[in-house]
């Protein structure tokens, strides 16, 4: 049947759909109400024509500034550099950062050689000076791997001079783990960055 | 924002899908060329435009018949009832059954009280009827669970009189399964259906 297995192809290329979900998902739309594929349908559109880069952060946003940068109650002197857009939601779900993004939209990968293409760094270089100094922090929200430590390398070589204070997030035992069974880096990272009771 | 909070409800919907996952779909179709995500709207649509029931067999169809049903060259003197046009699929993988299908679009739930509304019950009855003793065989390949069990004996009790054979599914062991963490009610019948060598 042409018009199904296409459709299971297209679902295919969804991310983490294997072949047995992808024949689920297209069932679902056999069952579903006319109404409310048609409504899918639209959705899809409406996020093609009206998700862009924020103007200010590049993080997604349906207007000119995403709704963090187009907030006037937040701090703009603390730039929490991540690098994709759901880490920043992440970071926004635990309620206790008021200061402002930006989102690099990937990380130096020094495995496929430094290839910068694509990411927003000459935007935060940018932003930063033209920011006149009121740029007070920068926090380097990017993944404690391989590519996230380039990157947090990378952006404290460049911004060293324009930024007073540039952090990272504290590496350690995550709430709930298991000493026993944690890996001797993280556990040594833990140590280093112990904190006073 | 609203475009992309309504896609990520909308993919919610879709079985088996929780939070997280709806929103790498969502992220997914931002990242990916607006073509792609027109092909996939368009893919949806055609998919609730041409696919129906086969007028004979009541799986799915894009077509009068489905390609079962459409075959000449099967045997139609064999019925296999299954539940769901997924199972119809999965006895066709083993290229082993060479007669039709018959699609009931769910089961009867002794749990639910005897509901058969929605179900091609009357459908199978004419089928059988009108193909006037030409049906010699019909394998009743519902779930070896209380509704696949619930709706063979209702089955076999009103056709018994039309089809001279009715039949079920093997049940026993699988293939790579280990007889130690087999639960009893599958060894007993294993053991009871056992077979000579």
């Amino acid at each position: 049947m042409k018009a199904l297995d296409k459709l299971i192809a297209l679902f295919r290329r969804f991310p983490g759909v294997g072949p047995k979900q992808a024949e689920r998902f297209a069932l679902y739309v056999i069952k579903t109400p006319d109404g409310r594929i048609e409504e899918l349908a639209e959705s899809l559109r409406a996020v093609k024509n009206s998700v862009r880069c924020c103007a200010e952060c590049a993080n997604y946003a349906e207007e000119e500034l995403c709704p963090v940068c187009a907030d006037r109650s937040r701090d703009r002197s603390v730039i929490c550099v991540v690098s994709q857009p759901q880490d920043a939601a992440a970071i926004e779900k635990t309620r206790t950062f008021n200061g402002v993004y930006h989102v690099l939209h990937g990380s130096i990968s020094p495995m496929d050689g430094v290839n910068c293409e694509g990411l927003k760094l000459k935007e935060l270089l940018e932003r930063v000076r033209a920011s006149d100094g009121a740029v007070s922090e920068l926090i380097i929200a990017t993944n404690p791997d391989t590519e996230g430590e380039t990157t947090a390398i990378y952006l404290t070589r460049i911004l060293k001079d324009s930024v007073p204070s540039i952090t990272r997030l504290a590496c350690g035992v995550p709430l709930g783990g298991d000493i026993n069974y944690m890996d001797e880096v993280t556990l040594g990272y833990a140590l280093k960055g112990r904190t006073k009771i």
